[in-house]
């Protein structure tokens, strides 16, 4: 049907003014071998990609959607656009790999075209040059909310890269970071009114870092037999590890690397337990931190260091044989750790 | 935040009834070799795909979304799954490339998780098995309104791809089908009650062929110097190409392949000229027909058969130097032809 006033051009132009096809790509360093394995970008009907020999390539897609995951009286515009990036980022990171373009995939409605868009596209950006992954197409429509859908593309040396179903009864199971930071900051950010203050308590939440380095590292040194990265929670993410490999485990409440409570005005000093089981309540649980959680075989556990690249790496239980996942938590009996974390099926 | 009965792991598990992981696909012979390349699919936070050597990966994503694609009361669920596909691939048709594996992002409501995801699963399988293309992961959530976006990889041999921006002036401008069938066939969707019935003239509205083996013809015989599919109609698409190869195009009228205008009890002897018209009208800016549109030198279109798969291919104007696109009707001066296919954002 014909159609007046056609403005996709004016979206589709701001896109290329912020991602511009060759020049700012070509002139940034760290990108220029990227946009060579580019040759073709925005603007055909698709984009072709010259695989590195000797890798396989990671496909993944994420949604980023008004409503579901984020507000947009809440979150900063740049935090949508580094974020919706970040999260599909982190599952080339929880295979070890290194991503290498992606296409954005966005429904706007017209309110949004403006200040909105600038910033979203500006934190989009700060995410593509840091995380060196190229913007290579996407499609654009109008709707009456924001939702986004982003694929990466990565790439893993041939045959390495870390699984979920491989896993082994005996193996160690680590975490990188602090579990619950995220969930913390979104509570925070639900008391707070209006569009997010600059907490460093907000931080992880709005502007999550995949572990790609750390990913990378452990291809590297051959040491995980299983990863995947904690999107939705600790206790749903691992029941997926543990099914995937038909395995269970054994988690130790006490090694679990804890967030600092939020300080209280109005605490006294004998809810300190109360405090301490919300932020287990927040490690178990919470979902958004895209830190990865990964299994070492025992003989080789001295091997894994108590920080990589100033994030903690914490042996927080082990794989059994048993399909069950326990909770064990001193002067408690081991208890059934049921998947209560991130659905949005709830 | 912990949240009560999660049902994502029976949307997951439906679409693995419908797309098992590997008996179903294994057991196609169509599609053993690419599950030998999809060294790992549905199931981890990412998918594994091996290059095939010599070959460059097309990447491309669409959005298919309620009440911008699609109505739910209106198209049939089985047609939602083979289209939002159908779509995609023809992305990878128009550079002339082979359809590998995709990707499945599916927004739904509860209401419509039993029968309509069925019937939708049964379309896309159906598709995906036409096309030789494999479910290779996804993201799934819930909404109120149904909401999919599908990523295609696929792969083409390096430096051969049919791209929009090769285009000169004096090559010949051909079209595959006919035109406007789509557009023809939504107009008849919207003046009938209730789901799509099963007319022939719905068919190419409801299941549109992707034009796979011509675009890989194309690329074979290194007939085209350039090419895109057709999907917001041909004076949008038109001028797209135009832009990208920085030349213009003047159109024959006279030789666009239209439709056969619907048979109209109301229609008197007199009105043939406005049907005529509205043919006319249809095959300059109806969208969704995802034929291709490609240019072929001047001294190559002997090579160019009348038809190709039984799909029939019409030299419809030629490329200009000038940056102009002219519609030539007889007994009519040369007129500009606008962009008024679809556009998002009237």
């Amino acid at each position: 049907m014909p159609r007046r006033h056609p403005t996709e051009g004016s979206l589709l132009a701001e896109v290329e003014r912020i991602f511009p096809r060759k020049v700012v790509q070509k002139n940034s360093p760290a990108n220029r071998s990227l946009v060579n394995q580019l040759s073709l970008g925005i603007g055909d009907d698709a984009a072709l990609f010259r695989p590195t020999r000797g890798c396989e390539a990671i496909l993944t897609c994420d949604w980023f959607l008004e409503g579901t995951h984020f507000l947009r009286h809440k979150h900063p515009p740049d935090s949508v656009g580094w974020k919706c990036l970040a999260r599909a980022v982190s599952d080339i990171a929880a295979m070890g790999g290194k991503p290498r373009c992606f296409l954005l995939s966005l429904a706007l409605p017209e309110s949004a075209t403006g200040s909105w868009l600038r910033g979203f596209l500006e934190g989009l950006r700060r995410a593509a040059r840091n995380f060196e992954c190229v913007l290579a197409g996407g499609d654009t429509t109008k709707r009456n909310q924001i939702f986004i859908n982003i694929t990466v593309l990565g790439e893993v040396q041939s045959g390495r890269a870390l699984r979920r179903d491989d896993a082994s009864a005996g193996d160690l199971l680590y975490v990188s970071g602090h579990l619950g930071e995220a969930e913390q900051g979104l509570h925070l950010l639900r008391k707070h009114r209006g569009v997010a203050p600059r907490y460093s308590r907000l931080r992880k939440h709005l502007y999550p870092e995949p572990r790609l380095a750390l990913g990378q590292w452990l291809v590297t040194k051959r040491l995980a037999t299983a990863a995947m990265d904690l999107s939705d929670g600790l206790s749903s993410d691992l029941s997926r590890l543990c099914a995937a490999s038909g395995v269970g485990a054994r988690i130790n409440a006490q090694k679990l690397p804890l967030v600092n409570p939020l300080p209280s005005p109005h605490r006294a000093r004998q809810k300190t337990k109360s405090a301490e089981n919300e932020a287990l309540q927040l490690a178990l649980h919470g979902g958004d931190d895209y830190e990865l959680l990964f299994t070492v075989p025992r003989n080789k556990a001295s091997r894994v260091p108590t920080s990589f690249g100033g994030v903690p790496l914490t042996a927080i239980g082990e794989i059994t044989a048993t399909r069950k996942i326990l909770l064990v938590a001193n002067g408690h009996k081991p208890a059934t750790l049921k998947p209560a974390g991130w659905d949005p099926f709830r």
